[in-house]
């Protein structure tokens, strides 16, 4: 195939990833959030507050990591963050995904996209860890300004998202900061529930 | 207010984007796509399809312009291509919100946010052009896709569509290409009325 048409294929199948749903909702609560909007909101995000990440980052490596990270749940849905029985095959399920999809592309292209998808994985540069940063900070956000959101549809506790805001510390202790403003007001007024 | 604040109080209001409804559907025609949606859908396809623009173009820029270049439609609307009517007064009520938009970020971000998207506006350096030519074939391959969508629900004739695709072929001569054999293809399906 032709290299446009492999790039075109691959730019009508991103189509889908606003049709996968993920468990929290839009800040006005009038439904879920879908793939497509969050990674839109993530690279915007990451744009705007790459000054508070713990280490220096190549914003335009953490823009691209948030524009691909969910593109493969495409093919391999939506594992909920407190959801422990649907996260423990995600891997396995995302790895395939990403074999599929990224192959679509021409393979100079497929390899730039692999590459930073799996550094977002790993989790270890500091772009990575910035990165994981913003995809826990807007769920958050977005749970606190709908009044419990995704916390209040599956009865999670305000422990297990304190314990889960850690790793926002380790990639941006500013956001890590807010989060735990927005953690404990949620609490005080009953959108998140202690135990 | 502290710049932190200030970046989070824009991250927030970035949310009702999402809720900005375009005249195009999805590809899979079960309802009309949403701003956040599209202009992550924007920044991808420019990354991938970069190397098609009509004279080199520097990629992050256009990036950072579909990331942005429909914010101001949280509180100027969406106005379609083809409504002559409510695209009049477009240019005042969209610099109304950039003004207000902006202004809520710290002044040194507001002003980047703002000068890529009056560089958009204007259209006239190579990476506003072919944001321009992006802009205007995702729409196009979602109505194709969609066999009809805005172009059936608002009567749009063919001929204007392909007056239209002549910006494309200004931005990107290869998409220009693809994107009229789609339009002769909806014509000769029937999705696009001749007159």
């Amino acid at each position: 195939m032709k290299r446009l048409q492999r790039q075109l294929a691959f730019v009508r199948e991103l189509d889908k990833a606003k049709t996968v749903l993920r468990q929290n909702p839009l800040a006005d609560a009038s439904r879920r959030e879908n793939d497509a909007e969050h990674m839109w909101h993530f690279a915007v995000a990451a744009l705007l507050l790459a000054e508070h990440a713990a280490s220096p980052v190549n914003t335009g490596r953490v823009v691209l990591m948030g524009l691909i990270h969910d593109i493969v749940e495409i093919d391999a849905g939506d594992a909920f963050v407190y959801d422990d029985q649907a996260r423990a095959d995600k891997a396995v399920r995302e790895r395939a995904a990403a074999d599929r999809l990224f192959a679509m592309l021409p393979p100079d292209q497929g390899r730039v996209l692999r590459e930073a998808w799996d550094e977002f994985e790993e989790g270890k540069t500091a772009e990575a860890r910035f990165a994981a940063s913003i995809d826990r900070l807007l769920p958050l956000m977005a749970n606190h300004a709908a009044r419990g959101g995704a916390w209040a549809v599956h009865g999670v506790k305000a422990q297990r998202v304190r314990e889960r805001n850690a790793s926002i510390a380790d990639g941006a202790p500013a956001l890590a900061a807010y989060a735990a403003e927005l953690i404990e007001e949620a609490v005080g007024r009953g959108w998140l529930c202690e135990d």
